[in-house]
């Protein structure tokens, strides 16, 4: 996450104007998730300790808040994100990112209590709840993709769609961890199954994601013979 | 390795824009390593204590995974970033890179179930496996340098064999400090052999290398009456 955020800071030089403010959504993407992972680091780190060569809970609970919090406030930027390198029109684009931001918190929120329940009933209410924003985004997400891809150059259309098939891959990943204790999964194996699970889809859905918005941002620079600005620009 | 970061990072812009993508691989090469050896820095602190004038373990496992998941990162990284600065055919440079870094993580994802076993077989077999991307790598760069010093000044030919020797004297130390235990070197001094070993060998490969990819930058550069684009080009 933080060597993902220290390519998106220096690689946006490389893109010209129009292209940064979705490179700097995917700074922040990265930055929060990076500082919420030294914090989940920690708390995991204090929660269990060794005894005897196995690991047990110390008394200290594991707060699962930061990483529902990191989602809070990033999952709404990964929208936006992909909303603002996408060229859409001053009309369109607004309101689909306002309608993306408010389905991506209610997403996050109504799958919290779930989360932090024992009781599966609780957990699967929840996790339905949940499903409905989640849902909703991917098919906003995914159709709006195909429509932008429509004038594009060829090797942007390739890079629209592998965008669409990580964005299903890797948010597809989310649902599959939050159901394992509902899927037998039980005690530390399924702890320990979520937090791997989450982990590894954060990695894909943020720093991957990131980089392919930084190739289509690059590939549709090169369609239009674009470069980036910078001074030495003046003298063309 | 923080101060390298920072070196790479503000030295980038001494740059024409072409080299800068190496640069910023270089930046990224350092950052993931500095923090992994703060990482490895706790670990270490952890696991040993002194009583009575003798260090002797705590009981918390020293975590060696710190430096493979460092590696299995930075080393695809360190490939890219030296075909990244030497300039090939469009054509030549993205193939090249995707056969480095597939071969740079097997070399890696190998070595490592050997490096965390304590029995010699266990270690030599994986160290062997382990071994046929290491040589693989070694020839594909070593070749590639020789084919790209072909057209370029003296001084950049100067540099590029020194980065030849450069790559294979620190890589040839890391299978040195790996076959340590193979090599009647027991106990703790084996331990703290390896783990200088790597440390050494880790500041040469990624800060001098990173050093040396700038000089090369510099004198290609030079060599072509290139100037760093920049605001002091305005007064030109």
């Amino acid at each position: 996450m933080l060597a993902s955020f220290v390519f998106f800071v220096l690689s946006r030089q490389q893109l010209s104007s129009a292209y940064r403010p979705a490179m700097i959504m995917s700074s922040l993407v990265v930055v929060i998730a990076g500082y919420h992972y030294l914090r989940i680091f920690s708390s995991w780190h204090d929660a269990y300790h060794l005894v005897n060569g196995v690991y047990v809970p110390t008394g200290q609970p594991f707060n699962d808040a930061y990483r529902y919090v990191d989602w809070l406030l990033t999952v709404p930027l990964l929208c936006a994100e992909l909303v603002a390198v996408m060229n859409l029109k001053a009309g369109v684009r607004g309101p689909l990112m306002a309608k993306l931001v408010v389905a991506a918190a209610l997403m996050i929120g109504l799958g919290y209590p779930g989360e932090v329940s024992t009781d599966t009933t609780t957990r699967t209410v929840w996790g339905l709840l949940s499903t409905v924003p989640f849902i909703y985004i991917l098919y906003a997400l995914w159709s709006e993709l195909s429509r932008a891809a429509a004038g594009e150059s060829a090797e942007v259309k390739v890079l629209l769609r592998n965008t669409r098939l990580l964005l299903l891959g890797t948010w597809g990943f989310y649902p599959i961890a939050y159901l394992m204790p509902l899927m037998g999964v039980s005690g530390s194996n399924a702890m320990i199954s979520i937090q791997v699970g989450y982990s590894f889809a954060d990695i894909f859905a943020k720093c991957g994601y990131g980089v392919m918005i930084y190739a289509i941002a690059r590939a549709k620079m090169a369609a239009n013979d674009e470069v980036a600005e910078g001074p030495a620009l003046r003298f063309a």
